[in-house]
């Protein structure tokens, strides 16, 4: 017997009669033995409904009320789900996120979790109840309902499994894993059994479809085994873990992620001398504009190129930023292209495995496809290239490395 | 400058629309120097959708999870509400039962108000904030959300108002105040200004159209005053108040009452011995039904009649009970009676006035209505007769009495 956190999200609960299908498949886990403390985001459309009728009243609502408002849409799904277990003849409790208490900071509508709370939970689980906990929701110091930022839910989930020292913490979604790569884009993406945090991290473009990336951290930080399941259909889904898994024969590659939402910018002519770079980013940074893979190669006559992506919707505004700080600099001129993608190999293994970098080059060569840059880190190697060639280079990359087929590792469901 | 908790129920809160009324009118008293409690009631037709869905589920909810879930109408009004203040450049903010906090009984659904802490509240008034409380709610000692029973906002507003020390509880709702009698039976039915407590409780079958029975009570015992005024429209409404007014010239009669949804049962022949009255009502008081009228004459031949009224929809019910009852006593028999009226002439005058039962049997006889029973208390004269003639017994009091015409305390509004 084990105890096992699992998340609900707004689409998995959107109706009563889907309210009910979870009571059921929650129900089947506690017939099985375990305790089970299940997660639960606002009904799907409810969270709109409410910011819809702030909006009504004012363009920027209160941090304090909206949250006061928001977070009643997780406290009826709550007393729903804790209805329907009670029906099946389950003993169920629902709670907010004060009641829990999951104290967090004050950052209303962003709020970090500090501490939970974990001994109304484990007496519930003792006397034998399913402890129902609205996600996206804690409490201030001061009493104040708060919700929290991005990763909403799933954070509450990990952090809860991690209070309770829980045995898994699954998440149920509407896709039954994680994927070598996008089965849109390569028909023989197919499910991993296993990643690690790590992987999940870097496939990020992949996988913040499936999991929020910071509840992913907090994961890895807390060793908290996380699954991600269908809400509907069964099957093992996938566990991200903290460990390599042994027992792989060919640890390399875990999948291919790709971005096609980036634009590059090159400063050419640049002085080389100490603090070029920081002259060129300390600008972007200070105008709020994230940046994303930045390359700079040494230069033979005393100049050299820098270049950087940002998100593509924020090309126009880098670009008057950079073309500013150009004007100071003697020789140099600032290029852009938004016909761009990110390609990406990622897998823990290559850490080990020589030969994934000149691999991933061949297999673009092969069918002609150029690199414009190539950044690298311990687990991931990623490239630019023109942007109509992103699925070409997805679907060569997958074949190259042996993802098509069956998963590299079917563990016993 | 004084300190106003003010109620606003669910039909004055129904859409956003009108919950920016409600924050103009507070916002319009807030500038006239007052200090303002708000409590809010859920947006109408919300706790029906609520319980709805909690009925798709199941017949019989958990109380505990009813709370849960219903409690979430009252907040989200409160969040909106003070989004809506703080648009009009007011500080404000909102609470729920649980934050204030105001502590409950663990009676799920039919929760009784224990204690109520005000240090929050008086901190935000001494701030210059709008508090905006959740009505209809609680919290029971373990944490678990409770929701009151009967009398819910109403009772939220006076209880708050009597652990602040308000100097004035004003109810808003979609009638102006307080009348001498229902305006639909009587064209001369006037707005009282003033109306004592006991007064209010004795015109009931008038007044719970307006006010919850249960808040009168709790207002009267903790000497709140209280005010029922319309929510959207001027006016001073009418003034709940301890003490009779002093410069009443004529203090006689509030108002005339009445009430068409009882049944009369009679007992006829009962042995005039020690123990008659109970078991006949002991039996009824078994079975749940509340008994209004109770009337017994003494008879002359050792026997005698026992009548009283019950709410029309228990009659069935009642009667069943009473010829089981019956079957044990000599020669006793039932008769039932549901087209009956109840009609009552109340005011804290006719204390110290003579004449008043004689004035009222004059003016019934004057118009030809025989009369069945007459029941009385310290400020209050019943009649219970034919159904038919209900709307002109009414008419034919409200006339006698002088309620014709201007009110009897006009005070400056």
């Amino acid at each position: 017997m084990s105890l096992i956190v699992q998340k609900f999200g707004g689409t998995s609960v959107g109706s009563v009669a889907r309210i009910e299908q979870v009571a059921d498949k929650v129900a089947a886990f506690r017939a099985s033995g375990h305790d089970i403390v299940v997660v639960v985001s606002a009904m799907s459309g409810e969270t709109n409904r409410l910011i819809g009728m702030a909006h009504e009243i004012t363009e920027h609502p209160l941090p304090r009320e909206l949250d006061v408002l928001v977070s009643t849409g997780e406290q009826v799904t709550t007393a729903l789900l804790a209805m329907a277990l009670e029906k099946r003849g389950l003993s169920a409790r629902s709670y907010t996120g004060s009641q829990v208490r999951i104290l967090t900071d004050s950052a209303h509508t962003k709020a970090r979790i500090r501490e939970i709370d974990n001994q109304r939970m484990h007496a519930d689980l003792a006397r034998g109840s399913v402890v129902v906990v609205a996600g996206f929701q804690g409490v201030d110091e001061h009493g104040n309902i708060t919700t929290l930022g991005r990763g909403g839910s799933d954070t509450t989930a990990v952090a809860l499994a991690a209070a309770l020292k829980a045995d898994e913490c699954q998440i149920y979604t509407d896709v039954d894993g994680v994927y070598t790569t996008d089965p849109r884009v390569v028909d023989g993406a197919r499910r991993l059994d296993r990643i690690t945090f790590e992987e999940m991290l870097e496939m990020a473009s992949m996988g913040s479809r499936v999991l929020q990336i910071r509840a992913v951290e907090f994961a890895g930080k807390y060793h908290v085994p996380l699954r991600v399941l269908h809400s509907f259909k069964d099957g093992p889904g996938t566990l991200i873990t903290l460990e390599e898994d042994e027992s792989m024969e060919t640890p390399t590659i875990a999948g291919i992620a790709f971005n096609r939402d980036e634009a590059k910018l090159t400063v050419r002519g640049v002085p080389d001398t100490p603090g070029a770079a920081y002259r060129i980013l300390g600008p972007i940074g200070e105008a709020n504009i994230e940046v994303d893979v930045i390359v700079q190669n040494v230069a033979g006559d005393n100049t050299t190129d820098f270049t950087f992506t940002v998100a593509r919707n924020d090309l126009a505004e880098a670009e008057a930023v950079l073309r500013e700080v150009v004007a100071t600099m003697d020789s140099a001129e600032v290029r852009s292209d938004s016909r761009i993608a990110k390609v990406s190999v990622v897998g823990v293994g290559m850490r080990s495995h020589a030969g994934v970098a000149s691999q991933m080059f061949a297999a673009l060569a092969e069918v002609g496809i150029n690199i414009q840059m190539i950044t690298t880190s311990e687990i991931k190697i990623s490239v630019i290239i023109e942007e109509k060639y992103m699925e070409l280079a997805v679907r060569a990359l997958h074949s190259s490395f042996g993802l098509d087929g069956e998963p590299r590792d079917e563990h016993a469901a």
